[in-house]
């Protein structure tokens, strides 16, 4: 038997509407039938609908996390601690992933009755972010600032991390820089290429275009793909500049299989510093930033926007910095 | 401006209520109006409200995915699969963590407004089956078979997987097999270590108390603790069968610290084939089954639970296989 507000109020002694704002605790009702009604429907077992509370109150404390890419381990590091920020705040997590059909990802976000959205895809030509400000719907960027349309946002800022870690290679003895940069589309790659070029420019060298590679995918396995292309060349560079841990691990793999030992024969630096990159068995040279941060910060960031939509609109960046590991050593004598 | 049905009633010239039948497709509304009523909500951008859709058919059309721990890697390699097959199915996913307190978490998750559950959660003690059986909330055990509360369930089956493991290692010489084993209270574990021991029995040898250890979370960390004291002994197993792979990392990880080789001090062996598993840089020997199989499994055993409560009873079970990789070699010579 399904127990509804009627029952509840039948054995309270009250009206149906007056259960309904004993249990949203309206002052209009007495603290004494309050108590009376929630007595009742401990009782009973009643569970208030949460769509009807929904209609009556216009708030479903549901907030979305709008992702690319669930495969991208990246993200499998930042949903819990969304998760539980978001719960310690009194909301729900609801999960959804952006496919090609851009048109009509943000009409189903709608009908679902969000309160508001973390926008965690990084794709720059995404239209989400206007038809969301159109809509009317709250909503903060993850990981990126909006070109066009402001917002609030949490970011990292990779200058600082780069700069170390080059300078740290340049220290080494490394000449000849390599890197397998991230998705051109995606503002963290497009943020991150920038700053690799100007730290490496900053000691007079460059980039060279023969021992660049670009994934089309934040993952492992294009990281390895990528990898193996330019491993396979006679020539090549000593040290190889990654777009995230993830293509890291996949440039790994790939020097493991061409039987090239890291770091004696290619040293490797990544971008995040996800938690498998301190493992021993990876001890992957990094750039970190506070991820779990950022993470915490996206769900306050869009709960405050939620409760008060004329804040003044807010920017949280994370700072960058290196950090050493075995993966970045000596370059080998020419 | 936020868009209503009485705009696009009125601009249909139909009443409210006919708005949300033909936008439900009641059959009490002819085509020709649906067609109207359609149009004019085009081209208003209506987007009814989800909260008045539940309340009016009685469905959410979101299904829970229940967890103990979203930091156990193994869940981020499920949530996406189910995720997908949901969306397939025309379903939405929303995340949930158990926490401690089991009581609190079925009446959150009804008030939610769930048209179902998947319970991946591997607590023996959980209350939850209890109580979502007793709240008539459809559910599916996911990775496990419930022991007192029947329901739909995927399972894996660790009896050949183990066994065929357990003969490889000893046709390379290994007599003195060691343990790190899942947490005693889920049931994925349980049906593991039962499954091990027999293997190990089959060849009339034992797995001795002083080389196994139990972790209480499925963790690299705690795998890394749990074989790091197991390591430390004198005199050592010379093969070590882990509770999954995420514990097996964890080992290699300790193996590492130790200064001990893999395979050629101690060979290791996981159990779930992750992706990371087949790295070369990890190259894990373990037991696989088909995970993103038993995931969407999972998905359409809740949909057709939800859209047939009358369905017989369903239990899928995948089957295990050993994978051999580098970390399982000949035992070293006594």
């Amino acid at each position: 038997m399904v127990v509804t507000s009627r029952d509840v109020a039948r054995l309270a002694g009250v009206s149906q509407p007056t259960v309904s704002r004993a249990l949203r605790d309206d002052s209009r009702v007495s603290d004494a039938t309050k108590v009376r009604v929630r007595e009742a429907a401990q009782l009973l077992g009643y569970v208030p609908s949460e769509a009807g509370r929904a209609l009556s109150s216009g708030r479903t404390r549901r907030i979305g996390l709008l992702l690319t890419d669930l495969d991208n381990q990246f993200y499998s590091h930042i949903i819990a601690p969304v998760h539980r920020e978001l719960e310690a705040l009194g909301y729900q997590l609801m999960l959804h992933t952006e496919t090609a059909d851009n048109d009509t990802i943000v009409e189903r976000l709608l009908a679902n009755g969000l309160d508001g959205l973390i926008l965690a895809t990084t794709t720059v030509e995404s239209a989400a972010p206007l038809r969301l400000k159109d809509r009317g719907l709250p909503f903060v960027y993850f990981n990126r600032i909006g070109s066009l349309i402001e917002a609030d946002a949490t970011v990292v800022d990779p200058v600082d991390g780069y700069k170390q870690a080059v300078d740290r290679a340049v220290e080494l003895g490394h000449r000849r820089i390599g890197a397998v940069l991230g998705p051109t589309n995606t503002s963290t790659a497009q943020a991150r290429e920038s700053a690799l070029r100007d730290a490496v420019l900053s000691h007079g060298l460059t980039l060279a275009e023969a021992d660049t590679r670009k994934v089309s995918r934040f993952s492992a396995d294009e990281g390895e793909a990528a990898a193996a292309s330019l491993l396979s060349a006679p020539d090549r560079p000593t040290v190889l500049f990654c777009g995230n841990d993830v293509v890291a691990y996949g440039v790994l793999n790939a020097a493991h299989r061409a039987g090239l030992r890291v770091p004696e024969d290619l040293s490797v630096v990544g971008f995040d510093d996800l938690p498998e990159a301190a493992w021993p068995i990876v001890d992957l040279a990094t750039v970190r930033y506070d991820i779990i941060g950022m993470a915490e910060a996206a769900a306050d960031l869009i709960v405050r926007r939620i409760e008060n939509r004329e804040a003044p609109i807010e920017n949280v960046r994370f700072a960058s910095s290196f950090v050493p590991r075995r993966t970045l050593a000596a370059a080998q004598a020419g």
